[in-house]
C-alpha cells in the first residue's frame, strides 16, 4: 500500500486505477485536517482498510469490495478454472467477513461470484470482474443522482435539514444520498440549511458531512448528538434526511447509531423523517429489520476520542456501530426508482408503482 | 487561586475551609486523570470557576456560589452596614451572571441577600453570610440523602438503570441525586448495573459518573449519547434517572442537554423516567419550562474536543447546554420530600401529600 498526499479537488473516495490496476482510498480517518490517499495492490490490506473504516458507507463500501476482489483475482497465478474459482472464494470471503450491516457489501460479493461463475477460463474471470466492479461503480453513480433528484422535490425552499452521520458523496463513491438530496434541493432554491450531527463515536458528521457541505457553500451548523431532540422540538427544523446501511423488506432501515433515536424524535414532533439509499442498499430476503446483524465494534472507539482516553481506566463500554428504525417512523423512502411511502413491504418491490413526492 | 495536587479520598466538589476563610474546589475539568484542588481567596476567580464549569451540577453551583459570595463580603473593608450591603449587592451580581439556567445558583443568592438585609452591622453580615452558606450547604447534603433513600424504593433488584451527564456527590457537594438513588438501590441488593451516556459536549458521563460509579463499586457500561434510543429499545434497561437544573411548577424539567431525548425514548419503549433533585431546585414561579432561560455556551466545545479541533476551520456550531423536558414525560419526581407524581402543579407544592413508590 503507498501513501500519498494529494491536494487535488476531487472527492472521489474509491478509485480503480487502470494503468497499474490498483485500487486508490481517500484515507477517511484522516479527514477533514489531511487529505491522504492510499493505493493498494493487496487486496488483504485494502480488506483491512474497510475494516479500519478509511472507507465507509454502504454504496462505497460495496464498490470497494467489488473492486477489491477484481485487484485480488487479478494477482492469481492459478491458470485452472476451478482452481481460480476455489482461490476466489477465499478473496470473497475476506471480504464479507470486514463488515457484517451494509448489506451493498455482501450482493456486489455475490455478483462478482456469479459472473466470474459465467466465465470459461481465468483470464476470462479477472476481465469480467474488473469490469463488473466499474460496473457497480457506475451504477452507484447512477443512483446517487436519481436519488437526489427525486428526494429534493420533499425538500421545501428555505427548510432546515438535519442530517445524522455521513451519507455524501464519501459515502458512495459518488453524488451521495441524504446529502445529495440536500446538495440537489440546494442546487435549486439556494436557500437550504443543514443542521449535522457530530455522530460519535467516529465523528463522520463533525470530520466529513461538514467538510463535504462547506466545499459546497451550503450553510451548515453542527450539533452533537444529544441536541438533536432539542433542535426537533424547537420548531425549526423542515425535515430530517438520511441514509441506510440495509433496508428490510417492511422498511425496517439499519443506519448509523443515533438514527432510531432521531426518527423517534421526528415523528414525535411531527417532523418528516426521510431514508435516502440506493436499490442496492434494499435487502428484500429480510422480512424485517429485527434479522438485521448489527455490527459490535471495539470499546476503545469509545472510550477514546482521537487518541486521547477521556474514560476511567477499567471502565469498558459498548459499542453498537448500527441501530434498526421501525418502519413506521419512516415518512418516506428515497431511491433510484422514486419515492416509496407505507406499505413499504408493496411499494419496495421491483416495477410497483410508486406515488410521486 | 492556589493549585494543590492530592491523593486524596474524598470527592467533594467545594468546601469552605475555615481556618483561611478561603473555598476549595475539586477542579472536575481535569477529572478522571487528575485530581487538582484549587483554593480560591479572590470570589471573582471562584465566580469564573463556575463559569468555567470547574464545578458543575446545580446543587454544587448552588453552594459554591453561596460559599463565593461569603468570601467576598469576608474580604470588603466598608464598616457602615449601607456601604457593606452596597458591594455585596455586586458581589452578589458576579456570581448570579455566572450561569443562568440551574435555579440553585440564584436561590442560594437570594438567600444570602435576605440574611445580610436582616443584620445591624458590617462585622455581623460577614458572620451571618457563612454561618448560611454552611447551612445551605448542610441542607443540600441532606436533602440528597433522602432523595436517595425515597428513590431506591423506584428502582428493582436487578435492574439496570440509565443515567445521562452526573448527578453524583461531584454535582451536588454530597451523596448525589441521581446517583444517590443509584448508589442506595445498590447499597441495599448489590446488583445494580448502570449504562452512562458520555454527556458530549463537556463528557461529564464519561469522565465523571463512571469515576464515581467505579469508586463505589457498581458495574457501569459507557455508550454514547447516540446509543441511549437504541439500548431504550432493546428492553434491557429497567428505568432512566437524570438529575435536574431547575424544575418548573408544573413538572418541566431542564437539564443537561439530551435529556429530552432520553425522556421521549423512553416513554416509546415503556421504560419509567425518573428525575432526582433537591427541593432547591424546584422553582414554583415559574408555571412551565417554555420560561426557563437556556445558556448558549461556546461553539468551541462543541468543535473540539479536549483541545483537539475535529470539525472543518469555518464551521459553526450551536451549545445549548441544557433542554427541557415536558412533564408528561416525567414518570416521577423525586426530591428530599417523597415522591412526586403527576399532577405535579398539585404534587410539588410544598406540603401536598405524596404518594409512596
Amino acid at each position: 500500500m503507498k501513501k500519498l498526499k494529494s491536494a487535488g479537488t476531487t472527492i472521489s473516495p474509491v478509485e480503480w486505477l487502470d494503468g497499474s490496476n490498483t485500487v486508490r482510498l481517500l484515507d477517511q480517518t484522516l479527514l477533514p485536517h489531511k487529505r491522504v490517499y492510499l493505493e493498494y495492490s493487496d487486496y488483504r490490506e485494502l480488506a483491512v482498510a474497510i475494516r479500519e473504516m478509511r472507507v465507509r458507507g454502504a454504496p462505497a463500501i460495496g464498490v470497494t469490495a467489488a473492486y477489491g476482489i477484481a485487484l485480488g483475482a487479478d494477482r492469481l497465478t492459478e491458470s485452472g478454472r476451478d482452481d481460480f474459482l476455489g482461490r476466489l472464494e477465499e478473496i470473497i470471503g475476506t471480504f464479507t467477513a470486514t463488515r457484517p450491516t451494509a448489506v451493498n457489501l455482501h450482493k456486489a460479493a455475490r455478483r462478482m461470484k456469479e459472473v466470474a461463475i459465467r466465465c470459461t477460463s481465468a483470464s476470462q474471470i479477472k476481465v469480467a470482474l474488473k469490469n463488473e466492479a466499474l460496473t457497480i461503480h457506475r451504477e452507484e453513480e447512477e443512483a446517487s443522482r436519481l436519488i437526489a433528484r427525486y428526494g429534493a422535490m420533499l425538500v421545501p425552499e428555505g427548510a432546515t435539514v438535519l442530517t445524522h452521520c455521513n451519507a455524501g458523496a464519501l459515502a458512495t463513491a459518488a453524488y451521495g444520498t441524504a446529502l445529495g438530496v440536500i446538495r440537489a434541493a440546494y442546487e435549486r432554491s439556494k436557500n437550504i440549511k443543514v443542521i449535522a450531527t457530530e455522530t460519535r463515536p467516529l465523528l463522520q458528521g463533525a470530520r466529513l458531512t461538514t467538510w463535504e457541505l462547506k466545499q459546497w457553500g451550503i450553510p451548515v451548523t453542527l450539533i452533537t448528538d444529544s441536541m438533536a431532540g432539542h433542535f426537533l422540538k424547537s420548531g425549526k427544523i423542515s425535515c430530517a434526511i438520511v441514509g441506510a446501511d440495509r433496508v428490510a423488506a417492511n422498511g425496517d432501515v439499519a443506519n448509523k447509531i443515533g438514527t432510531y433515536t432521531i426518527a423517534v424524535l421526528a415523528a414525535e414532533n411531527g417532523v418528516p423523517f426521510y431514508v435516502a439509499a440506493p436499490t442496492s442498499t434494499i435487502d428484500l430476503s429480510l422480512p424485517t429489520g429485527e434479522h438485521i446483524t448489527i455490527e459490535e465494534r471495539s470499546e476503545e472507539e469509545v472510550t477514546c476520542i482521537g487518541r486521547k482516553r477521556f474514560t476511567p481506566e477499567g471502565v469498558g463500554a459498548a459499542n453498537p456501530a448500527f441501530d434498526v428504525t421501525p418502519h413506521y417512523y419512516v415518512s418516506a423512502i428515497i431511491t433510484d426508482r422514486g419515492i416509496h411511502r407505507e406499505p413499504y413491504l408493496t411499494t419496495l418491490k421491483p416495477g410497483a408503482s410508486r406515488g410521486c413526492a
